[in-house]
């Protein structure tokens, strides 16, 4: 099935609306329906499918909730942690997911993810576009506590996920030990313990060959 | 492809681990995965296909990061209701979606979500568990402002979505027009605003000739 999804074709525009702002939150919320069809590299643990971003982002979210106690810094804002997952992934609606392991997509990731911001950001009321964008470049930029934390956690998910499907991902990619390492050993800095035990599944997964050690 | 989830068939059990706690925690994560296959009658906007319950409760926790000026009762704690959303669906793991129209399934509805409370939750260290089941239930009572917030939002997706798809899962399932009002007027106790937005939807669309009057 398509279905016409424009606001102004089905009769029930902006005119229609009593509440200028609530229209543009609507149509916000809307259009981010949109990462539900943006596909990422990770198998779910029943290795039916890939999952989605949206599926990814409520997950993450949700660690988040239960693993603040092993954020590097105590006392952090975790509920800001969970709005910065809720919301991390949104520039994917026009950038795509990048494989955290392909960098030929890493070098142009970041002026596309910025493009993307600008347009689906200012779809909100401005007060809201401007919270947003904070919180997604507080996300990026890593520099708070709260930004680390959410980092490891979006390390983590994925890191899960591929041990408990016998490195579907990796092998698929032919991922190795070394990048692994590389592009994971950041979570130390947002969170130590889910780090050492994240070391000891990436072990764990060359020894039992999931992952090649080079 | 299909893959062993348990840990224990793993070689990666509980005696591995330097930490109860985050053992079970890193349990839980892994249980609630299940929540990305269990599908819900909603239709994505774009009409590819029917959502599932982690998107969902992804978009009803985003919602509620915008939309929470618009609740019933002036400064609510968001972070709850977001917290509440997130978590609200979990129970489906084991008691499957039941359609909100789907009166034979609503009569034993309670008594299978409150057995997979039981499960699910007890996953986890207790004092999580606690607060998870507290969550909840506090969204299934809709007693406090947080939870007939909630319970708006999660009325609101789903409307947005048939309306927005020209009522498809409405004309699938036959709905008319009285139960669409029945089932959904509780939204206003939560948040009026959008019960008035909510209810010009519903109107155009038997105008539009996506729900049937009668």
């Amino acid at each position: 099935m398509l279905f016409v999804t424009s606001a102004a074709e089905q009769g029930f525009g902006e005119t229609n609306m009593t509440d200028d702002r609530l229209s543009r939150q609507i149509g916000f919320v809307r259009e981010i329906d949109k990462l539900k069809a943006v596909f990422r590299q990770t198998w779910l643990l029943d290795g039916s499918r890939k999952e989605n971003d949206a599926e990814h982002s409520w997950h993450l979210a949700t660690m988040a909730m239960l693993l603040g106690e092993h954020a590097a810094e105590p006392g952090i804002d975790v509920a800001r942690v969970v709005r910065m997952t809720l919301v991390h992934d949104l520039v994917e609606i026009d950038a795509g997911d990048t494989f955290v392991y392909d960098e030929a997509g890493a070098r142009d990731k970041a002026r596309r993810e910025q493009a993307a911001a600008d347009r689906l950001f200012a779809l909100l009321p401005p007060d809201q576009a401007a919270e947003m964008r904070a919180l997604w470049e507080e996300f990026e930029a890593r520099q708070t506590p709260e930004a680390r934390f959410a980092a490891a956690l979006d390390r983590l998910q994925p890191l899960l996920h591929n041990y408990y499907t016998q490195g579907a991902a990796w092998r698929e990619h032919g991922v190795k030990l070394a990048q692994v390492l590389d592009r994971n050993r950041h979570m130390a800095e947002g969170a130590p313990r889910l780090w050492a035990f994240a070391e000891r599944l990436i072990r764990d997964a060359v020894e039992k060959g999931y992952l090649a050690a080079e």
